[in-house]
């Protein structure tokens, strides 16, 4: 049996803003949420994909269903966060994404994005299967079983 | 000559939320922008309108081409803000919207929105003369030239 | 056997902002965690409570340990929202909030925010038991456990 | 006489993120102020500066008294903006920053910031005279006079 190769997390970085802090002296809950979904557009780009591509059947479009995310220590004004994006689970139609903050050795985050495959049509989005020549690009992103379920954990 | 009517601004409240502050523990400057635009489109749907209307000839939009706030005195977490709107200049195509923040007596900030009265056309937005249905329904708004002068200054 | 009493949620309502819409035409999924905030704080305000607030020992702080939100529906520039807010779990240092949203009778959003109680000390906050006077004020708002197993299906 | 040296802007890239857009497609005015306090925040990390300092007489910080924004083109998700940035005036106590924002040869937003020097006491910031070793910093990005007067014109 071949063994599956290893997953390839994508790895950026993201500066904490001024904006994203609150009268806590820290950085708003909400703020990861924005980082999560800019760090997956970027990953989306470092593949050549878009959330928002189009291919001779029309428009793809990527409606979120959930977002979640738990904090395990603070980030303040000026912290260099490091992001790690890789891919929990790779549905028929939908991806859910897995996103891990760091600030240096401390851990700071982590969070996941679900989004469905959708067809823009004329009366809304459609859900689709995802597109073979899409998901080839994020299969190798896709987090091996145990290290999906410890991640959950 | 007749006397023109005094204006009559439109009054409302805000409450300043948590997410809207910073480290520094005062609403963040940005916060003021969301305010002043949600505090017109209540003032606009109090006269029937929005900034997304459709008449016999098609869409209207009105995208911006200038904004500014002057800042006199922090507002804080729970603060309960007054927000005066009204119009300091009506032109052919663009209007000029004011704001007068306080927080009780307290002068908080006083802002301004300009925008340009534009038809939605395949290519994107093209400027038109403001139509006669809208234009009426702001100009109670008007502040005389000597209030907006002294707003200015 | 006593019966307990029915829970009383708080209800809300909050107009979706243009602000809070993205280029898909629909609130962004984000929005939904400041709407949640806010609606909590302001039931917080209906009981005389505060997320900052100070006792005989000292200032009381709630950070995040988690944020989590499920998208039904979208919801649309000027749609108003309804929020009800009720409290899903009461344990002894943390509260997890829960937060159904509507527009009219259409479910579009169901969140959940979890905090912990704590001391702000001179090395940052501290978890503590939530104080008595605190508890039961909120212990009205707890659902019963098959409602919030229902919830969370 | 001696020439005054070529004023040294700072450059910086920023990508349109997908919260910052709205329902209308494009960038929201706000987005441009968060643009803005970033850019500035990164051009004083690179002259060794910070908004948030301290020296030997206690904690410096920088009030915001105006803020504006001019739109000349609107602009869209995932576009790659280019920020120049310079000091449009250099006062005793206040410093008025200035920001060019470019999409590729576009022109897309020009806009303002200005700050109040203060030290940070026990009931709140007091305005203070910008200490020397931090104007030193900031000459070198000061526009000349005249470019400064074109800019706003």
């Amino acid at each position: 049996m071949p063994l599956s190769p290893m997953p390839q997390p994508f790895s950026t970085q993201r500066r904490v803003e001024f904006r994203d802090t609150d009268t806590a002296g820290i950085a708003h809950f909400t703020a990861f949420f924005y980082y999560m979904e800019a760090a997956e557009h970027e990953c989306l780009r470092s593949l050549g994909l878009s959330v928002l591509m189009q291919d001779a059947d029309g428009h793809l479009t990527w409606p979120r269903v959930a977002a979640a995310c738990q904090y395990f220590s603070p980030a303040r004004f000026e912290d260099l966060l490091s992001i790690e994006v890789s891919v929990l689970r790779l549905g028929t139609k939908s991806v859910t994404w897995n996103f891990l903050f760091h600030a240096g050795p401390r851990r700071i985050a982590q969070g996941t994005l679900t989004s469905v495959c959708c067809r823009l049509e004329e009366h809304g989005p459609r859900s689709i299967e995802i597109p073979d020549w899409f998901r080839q690009r994020l299969q190798p992103l896709l987090l091996p079983p145990c290290d999906a379920a410890q991640n959950q954990a």
